[in-house]
């Protein structure tokens, strides 16, 4: 997913004074460490190879951040925001059926994963596998997105239900958070083989779970 | 699950000179590797601590072992063998219906991570996460461990479908693959929120598939 590309911008004008672009440098080592992030996960990576890609002296790092901790905390809400705003961009108010929408968010997390060579999963599945060896000011900050995640999903599912697409006594919560608790394996998985098929064999079996039956 | 009780022994005698005890030290740094990655992951966790963890020292570790890759090798096939082993005895030979053998192999997953706090998941799921830095050696051996775990499951869907518990056009391969690719999923995030519920949320969705529709 490009991340990098697709994070929005921060608000508002640029500093004036040039030589001091501090929205900037900060912006650019969130994307940064979003990136990393996404592709080695927390332990693995310290502070000096973010500032060393983004090419930004160390000194600037706690000028805007206090610990690897906060600047781990921040990645997780930039990414969270970023991904709540791609799953409204499916989701809400495209003129597609239900069904599809989830379809197209899958096609997209499937596209966005081969422009990086399968290098890179989700940020949030990487710091949940690796929740051994991390701060535990984490453990609640991930709980509280996959929550929102599932939240938004379910939504599109509801509106699948009422559209006469899914069964009337299915739980489209209980789908929402079945589809997000087996997603973060399957990009695992795409990730570990470098290849689309995890994603399309769990898609295939979560829309078959939707089906009326055979 | 528990690892360290679990793990099968080296099988002959002891070595008779008790003040060399060769085998018995290089199973307990793979005990304590094994035990550790599960917790930990690779990336986070350096020869150090598993050697303080098992009171074995530095010399003792570039006797047995070349280097922590070649280590990570071994502690992969340790694992992979131990699970291995346990489909098998959840999966073959027993007189039960074989879709309730699932269940029991799921309700001792649940119960092993249980038994250790929720702090430990799977081996092969945590290296498949973290691959973007592990050795590409790990790759294909990781893999591979899936394919087997797969094949195992599969055989035990197989039965369960000439008993007539799984609808007839139901692809059983398929399925075992969808259950693998999810199940690292729910077992991730069942270390992230410390609760056995998104295993029960994945094992009951799965069951769903299986069965002949509303």
């Amino acid at each position: 997913m490009n991340h990098l590309a697709l994070l929005p911008r921060r608000r508002g004008r640029p500093p004036r004074d040039a030589s001091v672009p501090r929205q900037d440098t900060r912006e650019l080592l969130v994307r940064t460490g979003v990136a990393v992030l996404t592709e080695k996960g927390y332990s693995a990576v310290g502070i000096d190879e973010i500032l060393r890609i983004a090419q930004v002296p160390k000194g600037s790092f706690y000028h805007y951040f206090d610990s690897k901790e906060a600047f781990g905390q921040v990645l997780i809400d930039a990414y969270a925001s970023y991904f709540a705003h791609k799953l409204d961009r499916w989701f809400l108010g495209v003129p597609v059926p239900p069904l599809q929408r989830l379809r197209h968010f899958i096609e997209d997390a499937k596209a966005g994963m081969a422009r990086h060579g399968f290098r890179r999963g989700c940020l949030v599945g990487n710091l949940g596998q690796e929740m051994g060896t991390l701060p535990e000011s984490f453990r609640v900050q991930l709980q509280m997105v996959f929550r929102d995640w599932q939240s938004r999903t379910a939504g599109c599912l509801a509106e699948a239900q009422q559209a006469g697409e899914i069964p009337p006594q299915l739980d489209c919560s209980a789908l929402a958070q079945f589809f997000w608790i087996g997603w973060e394996g399957a990009v695992l998985r795409a990730k570990l083989e470098r290849s689309p098929e995890a994603l399309d064999v769990y898609a295939q079996g979560f829309f078959a779970l939707l089906s009326p039956g055979p």
